[in-house]
């Protein structure tokens, strides 16, 4: 049972679209399509980019998330990007900083700060390896989550996540450990679990079956949305999927927000034939 | 023997000034001088806060560090924050980027773009969760450093770090892991270990002795300064000791810039006669 107020709100979200697809923001400038970049300064040309993509998937999307590195690399101006980035996703669906942000005391007090009260974002992700005290200060904001990074889906995961503590990987003991670091906070605390491991998703949704969890790694084509779909939605929590260049980068011509909008919905109606 | 061009680098400017001492730049609104919110909006008070700050401890320091929180706090000014106060920093002192990122691919690279090529930081710290390939992208950057999280000072260090994997606590495991990450890398892998557990130290000083050590927590006071100096320094990598507060808030009065300035002098003395 969804009782959080974030997975309240997402559970109405994701209800009224049909849909619990997230569309991932990471606007790379070698990618943009040309166009854009002839009529526009670069920081100009993301905001185009942007705005014509969500304009195109927000029918298909629940939710948007923005990889903070691509807007931190604009200098200046990727405030500015970052805030007509968020202006142009509908007020109804979910924002999610991707920053993967971890420090502590006042430092995580002003990142998360920046995240939910500045730029309104609705969720971020957070990296654990300092503890508890280092994701506690994201927890203290209304109906926002806190994704923690648990199982990711590239190479290098294998090299701490992967470890045995015990008797179990590493990154189930984060999992573990960290699924009652929001009791008493209004917050509410996710996972980011790869969708490249069906292993580890199944462990962890077996662990935790309570937890949100944000599953970035579906292609466009979604060849195996119907696996990760079975075993995310074997328990109470809700599911994000997420999938960013499948669906942003699938054009690079003058048609890339349309696209982008069908990859999206072809994404979009796989990922809900596959749900319970 | 530092080899490395960043250890190279770092010997130069430690000899020269005398100093392990890396000032902590992390202007909190909360605790800066009254008379300069006074006479400047928030962004402006900070950029006067820390070129006055630097400018009376520079004598006694051979680094800088910028903690990136409080200057992503400050919104669309926050880059020009930044930029105006590196621009404060002579050119013959390290600056450390304390940003704690960790992504891949990328994500890894627009960050690391941002920090050493934009930004022109000599070093940053980064989170390794997600494994080597989210440290690899920072490494390619001529005399800079990574300083990779190991041994956290804050309490919530005992969730993860402190965990036996194998027979020895996880961040040991992260440490020797690390070790060769900057083989054929231009980048130097150092690493971040708190002040306050002295036999983490000793344990990462004994297993890793070439690599470059980031030590924040030791106070203005420095009580601890020839205990920490005693272990680091027994290896061939450099040690930098941070301390932030207890320099930059020596004072809040319009005495600030004189008082951290005594602050870090103190302290600097203190190392130094701790070194062997």
């Amino acid at each position: 049972m969804p009782s959080s107020p974030f997975n309240s709100r997402l559970a109405e979200v994701q209800n009224r679209q049909e849909s619990v697809l997230c569309v991932g923001l990471d606007p790379d400038p070698d990618r943009l399509p040309p166009h854009l970049l002839e009529e526009h300064a670069l920081p100009d040309a993301v905001i185009a980019f942007n705005t014509a993509v969500v304009d195109r998937t927000k029918a298909a999307a629940c939710a948007y998330k923005l990889n903070l590195a691509f807007y931190e690399a604009l200098g200046a101006d990727g405030w500015r990007v970052l805030e007509a980035s968020l202006a142009a996703v509908p007020d109804d669906r979910i924002t999610i900083a991707d920053g993967k942000r971890g420090d502590i005391g006042n430092s995580a007090r002003f990142y998360a700060r920046a995240t939910f009260e500045q730029l309104g974002f609705d969720a971020c992700t957070v990296s654990g390896y300092m503890g508890r005290d280092s994701v506690a200060p994201f927890l203290e904001f209304g109906d926002t989550a806190v994704f923690l990074l648990v199982r990711t889906s590239n190479p290098g995961a294998r090299d701490f996540q992967e470890i045995t503590c015990g008797r179990e990987p590493f990154y189930l003991h984060v999992a573990r450990t960290a699924r009652i670091w929001d009791d008493g906070l209004p917050g509410t605390i996710g996972y980011v679990v790869g969708a490249t491991d069906t292993e580890a998703l199944r462990k962890v949704r077996k662990a935790c079956p309570e937890q949100p969890l944000l599953i970035p790694g579906v292609g466009a084509q979604g060849g195996d949305a119907h696996a990760i779909m079975r075993i995310a939605e074997n328990g109470s929590g809700p599911v994000i999927i997420n999938s960013s260049r499948s669906i942003i980068y699938a054009s690079s011509g003058r048609d890339f927000a349309e696209a982008a909008g069908e990859a999206a919905e072809t994404l979009r109606a796989r990922l809900q034939e596959a749900r319970g």
